[in-house]
């Protein structure tokens, strides 16, 4: 595309555009509310824009959740390895209840924490998109915590994961206690005290 | 009052039909959008009779849910007590799960949380009246359990009671999982395990 001087730079920024207008629509109007249509007007782009890179409403306002979630710098979705299984998920959930304190952050995710709790199709989809992929990757984490004779092998780890990341989720959207970096390791450790070897 | 032959009866009837009517108007259209007189109309009562027992909408609305969450015939809030934590337990996550999982009740918790989830005035009262008088209750128990040694004496009770329900709750809020009695067990098992004396 010569008549442009750098068109992937041109793109990375329209991409950018549509994410945030997606975001900001869903927590100002609710995801019901939200159509193609306005998303581009918001983001400045045609509607055309945004089907050249997703098919459809649920797709471009998943991925502008998902790209919130993400791990900076493109690094993926693993969680730190140092071999120090505490030390470990100390780190993560500190980074995780500060984020949950980040008004930047939370509000979008209060908007869609709204939506899934009255919508099954939009909850299966966030299990899928956005909250399966990351499970993954914390149970990579314990698994390897596993093989290092920090966590019980018998442990179920869809119920362990629960009950590490259920008490900050459901904190926070209640709003019922402090979101401290003390409350993280009182957690943490709260949580290996029920997983650790006999 | 000799002109009616039951008055107590009758004003049971209205009380109930009230809170039915809230409870129902709250799943229906949300809390910001219902009103004193869309209460009374539902109801057949007329507003008067309304303001004689509660002083304004979020009253009536919250002993609505409170009606709803409250152990059956008067029996107050308090857990049973039979000196065995375990089974205690695992009786009362039964029938919390069998709750959540039951259309009848669900349908109206999680139309009372969508509306907490962005309200921050209705979250402290939905604290204040529901969530901390149940909490009491269930420290309660807690409580008794560690003098019986069964639970370490310098456990945080309040973090200790989101490690039992909050995965539950987030199971049930996201549809993220089987809520059966084998999970009710599994949860209070990983919970005593981290709670118990060293």
């Amino acid at each position: 595309m010569p008549k442009h001087p750098d068109p992937s730079r041109r793109s990375e920024r329209s991409r950018q555009a549509i994410l945030a207008a997606a975001r900001e629509l869903v927590s100002e109007v609710g995801y019901a509310k939200v159509s193609i249509e306005a998303i581009a007007a918001r983001a400045g782009v045609g509607k055309q824009t945004i089907y050249r890179w997703w098919r459809s409403r649920g797709a471009v306002v998943f991925d502008a959740f998902l790209a919130l979630s993400e791990v900076d710098e493109g690094g993926g979705m693993a969680l730190p390895d140092t071999g120090d299984i505490e030390a470990d998920l100390k780190l993560v959930m500190r980074a995780t209840v500060a984020e949950f304190a980040d008004p930047a952050f939370e509000g979008p995710i209060r908007a869609l924490n709204t939506e899934i709790i009255s919508d099954p199709d939009l909850a299966a989809q966030y299990r899928e998109r956005l909250a399966a992929p990351l499970d993954e990757a914390k149970k990579a984490r314990l698994r390897s915590a596993q093989r290092a004779g920090q966590i019980a092998a018998g442990t179920d780890l869809d119920l362990a994961l629960e009950l590490l990341y259920a008490p900050l989720f459901q904190r926070w959207l209640h709003r019922s206690g402090p979101l401290t970096p003390e409350y993280a390791d009182a957690l943490v450790d709260l949580f290996l005290k029920a997983v650790r070897p006999a």
